[in-house]
Formats: structure tokens, C-alpha cells, sequence
């Protein structure tokens, strides 16, 4: 029988169909093998790129050439752009605002045949601090109000370049799916005085079910109602509303753990496409008692069809706790 | 400079970005081709499908046999089921339902080469009376809330059979999409004692950029902020909530619109693989004089990725005045 289960935090529902029902290991994405010919990215083609933002250099090692272990640039083909004022105008009943905000991307590695499942942490660790500092350096800007920071990893997970690099793009909005979460984990907390993710860890760990993998402060879960096959959410387990305020030893836990995860998730579904999402508090929010930044996970197994986008409803043909325990068995 | 523009029913914004400004001939999507190939939703195969729930026949001709214009069969892999009682449980802080509902396929033709923008417009009338009659009829079970008509063309958005087919899908729940919709447009009402999508009409057949057709009691639309390029969505011109509510003449004007569009489309596009999805009011609602139907076309020539994934915010490549002058200009 299928299943049809909520999500807690924004209430959506997903139906869990046994009828498709399918094992993750019964999935075959084209694994993704990057192959290098030409890569803007690689070391040595620094002058391709758009002058870098920030880098890990050796010591010494001028600005935009080689010596480095990470770059931060701006991207080439912004979706949105930093210069101009904020201009809200009508058109009639609709409502449009020039696109300011900020597109950047972290090339994760000079290596094109590396990945963040095979650097070490310490290499891991370097590209979340730099995903730190660049929100802290443009949570300057008040025209800015979220930044989203994601990594789309191979083509069919909307990747256009193979290199290792995710990105991150600065908004003057806060996005629908955070709002969502936000107005869900606040009507939570007013209800219960309780922060609805810890309250959700705290059940997971002790029924274990949907648990993939604990360590170094970070809890890997199947959420109970994913979308997608196998999507997965890493969570500090200690309360925290934005990602930015994470310390040093905080972004070293969550290197190990993303690591881990990517390596037993590779070994799992075979070097699948995926993305991942860094969900934390708006810009200019504060510390949040009712928001707990975390990042999801997608790997792209199945193709989204009409049914999804006609109703926001999505069918997954693996049950959460299926996925958790295929991933929990594949040891990283 | 790339634009964030405001839907005006759901407020959902989207980036229409002119960095990656591309026109609509730019796509090349794989055009979708049948090749068929021991089909079981051909003529001739009809004993390798469920029983049919309803068909146009010949008069005389048995059913589940040859002789028929459209087939309407039980998914055999269905997402929901008829049978069983709704049963809401908990789990802690989770809440699950078992999966009854309905889902339904609508073979359209017995010809695995012809599309509903090649049938007669007759024969794809007769289809659109085959949805308005499962919907009639499905609407008397009280435990449905909804009714989902769609369409999944070509294997990238989504379709596992290649033959002409839609499908519907009928849930215990009013999906988040609709409710978001009812939300919006019961808001919108409450201010200005007008449907949000009358005045939408008015004003873009005032304006003009956005319309891409108008006959026969419809019109055609680029959205103002719509997630892809190209999508299109197509309105009764008068006002009615209920797709099922239409009246013949009504379904036979919409099949002359349809059928019209998708030419324009597939000539525009080169035969394009897309979703389409029927936006209806809730099966026990009564007539809405917030809500008007409609149905929502999106061509699939992008990928969905991390950004969109994360914040629910998609980036367009192509503003819809210019895919609306391309649709325009694409005889039908």
C-alpha cells in the first residue's frame, strides 16, 4: 500500500509509492567521470577565469595564477549582478525589481578528477570557511538578504562545467522555500517552545530508522517525508540558525562528515549526479530559537514529471528508511 | 540587467536572466520521436493493459478489444490506490495516511505516431470530455479532495511509454501547489472583488506582448513571471473555476486552442518533450469566483538544479515577451 506522509516543518506531503517501490542500489545514473580537456578551472588557466575574490595560496603565490588550493570568483554568467540600486516598479498588478545580488563560485580544487568525497578534510574544511567568509563578507551589503549556497554535480544534476566548484548566489529576497520553513518551524515553536529539527533529531536518534551516520557533532538523516530517492539532510546537532556562526572546529565536524557521507553515498548509488543546498537563517535575522540551518542533499535519480510540478506533490519510489539503511550499510 | 519579477497569484519570484539570455530557437531539446515498438497502448495489444474504465467505440465493439478512439485504463503501477479507508496515524511529531486515491491513464489515440497536435479536433475533444467524465465520476467518492489531469511527453519530461497518453491522478489531500493558489487568489479577491486571473486576461490582451493566441473562448498566455522558458498557460476567457463544470462547446473550443498551440510549439521548439497540468478547482469546493481554471504548458528545455532545488526561486533564460513573439509568430 502506498503512503502519503508529511513533512513537519513546511507541510508538504509526498507520496511514498510501494507499487514502484525500488531499492536505491536498483537505480543506474550515468556516474559521473569527469574527463578535463580544456578546463577553465584547472590550475594553469587562471587568466580564464574572472579575477578571484579569495583563494587558499601557498605563501607567496601571486593572486590569480597557480599555488592555490581553493578560488572563489565571481561567476561569468551572473544570474544576478552587484551593481544597482534595488528599483521595485509595477507593471499594472504585477511587480518586478532589477536583479541585484551576487553569483559566485568556489572551485573546490585545482584537481579536475577530485571531489569533495576524496579531498582531505582539512581541503573540505578550507572550502566551507570559504563558504563562511563569503557570506560574512557580503551580509555587509543591506541590499542583500539571503545567500543560497548549492553545488549542482554532473550534467544531468544541472551542472555546465565538470570541475569540482559549487556556488553561491546572494538574493534581495528571501526565497520561498526559507520563507516557508521559517513561518513552519516559528508556528512549531510557538506551539511547543521547542526547535522543530531538534526536536526531530532528538526522535530520529532514538528510533535510528532514518539515521545514516553520526559523528564529529553532525547527524546524516532520511528525512520522513523526502522528495527525491535517497535525499538526505546533515544537521549540526547542536542548535544553530545560521550556517555563519559556525567556528572553526564546527566546519572541521562538518568536512568529516560531509566527506563520509559522499563516499558511502558513491559507493551506494555509483558516482551519482546531485546536488546539495545549504538552508540557514536570512541575512539580517539574528540568532533564530525556532531555525536550524541545514544542508540537503539530492541525489538525481528519477526525472521530475507533470504530477510534481502541477501539484508540488512528489512521488518517491524509496521509502526514507530503505535509503537510510543502504546508506548506513555502504561505509565510507 | 537580469529582472526578478513577482507572481502575482502565489508570489513565487523568478530571475528572468538576461546574462544567459537565450531565444527560444536557441534550445535544442531531443526531439521527441516515436519509434514503436511492441507497445502495449497500441491497437490490437488492448488484453495487456487493465480493463478499460471508459473508451470512445465504434458502435458495437466490444470492450477491451480493437475499435476505439481513446482508452481510459487503472494505472498499472498506480501512485495511490482505490482500495482502503483513509487511516491518518502519527509517528511522534510525523504524520502519515495510507495512499488511497486514483490514478488513471488516458490513451488518446490508437495511432502510436499522432499527438494531440496532430488528432482532429474532434478527437481531442473527445479526450478532454474523457477527463471532464473521470472527473464527474471519481468526484463521488468522498474520501478524494482532488484531481490532478497531466501529461507527460517524451522520456526527459518524465514519460515512460512513448504513445500518446495523459494521465490523472486523484489525491486525498488538495496539493500545497493548488492550496498556494487558493490562498493567493481568495487574498487578492478579498481586496479587489475580482478574480486574479480575469484580471490578469484583461490586462495582457490590453497590453499584448504576453498573449500568444485567442480564439474559440481561450487564450494563450506567457506568464509574467514564469519558472521556464516558454511555459504557457491557457484560460478561459470567461470566468469558471471547475474544469468539469465546461460544457461541450466550451471542451470543443479548448481542443481548436490546444491543438493550435501545440503546432505553434512544435514547430517553434522542434517537437519539444512537456509536461502539461490542469489547475482546477478542488473536487467539493462549489464553484470559486476567486479561482479560474487553467492549464499550464512547460516545454523541457532546461534543467532544474541546485538554486531552484534549494530556494524554490528558478532562473528563466528567455523574458516570455520574447517566447510569447516566437510562440505568436510559429503558425500554427
Amino acid at each position: 500500500m502506498p503512503e502519503l506522509r508529511k513533512d513537519p516543518v513546511v507541510g508538504r506531503w509526498v507520496i511514498i509509492s510501494t507499487e514502484r517501490g525500488r531499492r536505491p542500489s536498483d537505480f543506474v545514473p550515468e556516474p559521473v567521470q569527469p574527463r578535463a580537456t580544456n578546463c577553465v578551472f584547472c590550475a594553469g588557466s587562471e587568466d580564464k577565469t574572472p579575477p578571484e575574490i579569495l583563494a587558499g595560496r601557498r605563501a607567496g603565490s601571486p593572486a590569480n595564477g597557480p599555488g592555490w588550493t581553493y578560488r572563489v570568483i565571481p561567476n561569468k554568467f551572473p544570474a544576478l549582478r552587484v551593481e544597482g540600486e534595488l528599483e521595485p516598479t509595477g507593471e499594472g498588478l504585477f511587480d518586478r525589481m532589477n536583479g541585484v545580488g551576487a553569483h559566485e563560485v568556489v572551485i573546490e580544487t585545482p584537481d579536475h578528477h577530485a571531489s569533495l568525497a576524496t579531498l582531505s578534510p582539512d581541503a573540505v574544511a578550507d572550502v566551507l570557511l570559504a563558504f563562511r567568509e563569503r557570506v560574512l563578507d557580503l551580509k555587509k551589503d543591506a541590499r542583500l538578504q539571503y545567500i543560497l549556497v548549492f553545488k549542482n554535480h554532473g550534467e544531468a544534476a544541472g551542472a555546465s562545467l565538470e570541475h569540482p566548484h559549487s556556488q553561491l548566489i546572494a538574493t534581495p529576497i528571501i526565497p520561498i522555500m526559507v520563507t516557508e520553513e521559517l513561518a513552519g518551524s516559528a508556528q512549531y515553536y510557538e506551539m511547543k517552545e521547542r526547535c522543530v529539527w531538534c526536536d526531530i533529531i532528538r526522535q530520529e536518534r532514538r528510533a535510528g530508522r532514518r539515521v545514516i551516520s553520526e559523528s564529529s557533532g553532525f547527524v546524516a538523516l532520511a528525512p520522513f517525508a523526502p522528495r527525491f530517492p535517497c535525499e538526505t539532510w546533515i544537521l549540526p546537532t547542536r542548535h544553530r540558525s545560521a550556517f555563519e556562526e559556525s567556528d572553526v572546529d564546527e566546519l572541521r565536524g562538518l568536512a568529516e562528515h560531509l566527506g563520509d557521507f559522499l563516499r558511502r553515498m558513491n559507493r551506494v548509488l555509483k558516482d551519482p549526479p546531485f546536488n546539495f543546498m545549504l538552508h540557514t537563517a536570512p541575512l539580517h535575522d539574528g540568532a533564530l530559537d525556532h531555525f536550524h540551518w541545514h544542508l540537503e542533499i539530492i541525489p538525481k535519480l528519477t526525472k521530475v514529471a507533470g504530477f510534481e510540478w502541477g501539484s508540488g506533490f512528489f512521488i518517491n519510489p524509496v521509502p526514507p528508511e530503505e535509503a537510510a539503511a543502504a546508506l548506513r550499510a555502504g561505509t565510507a
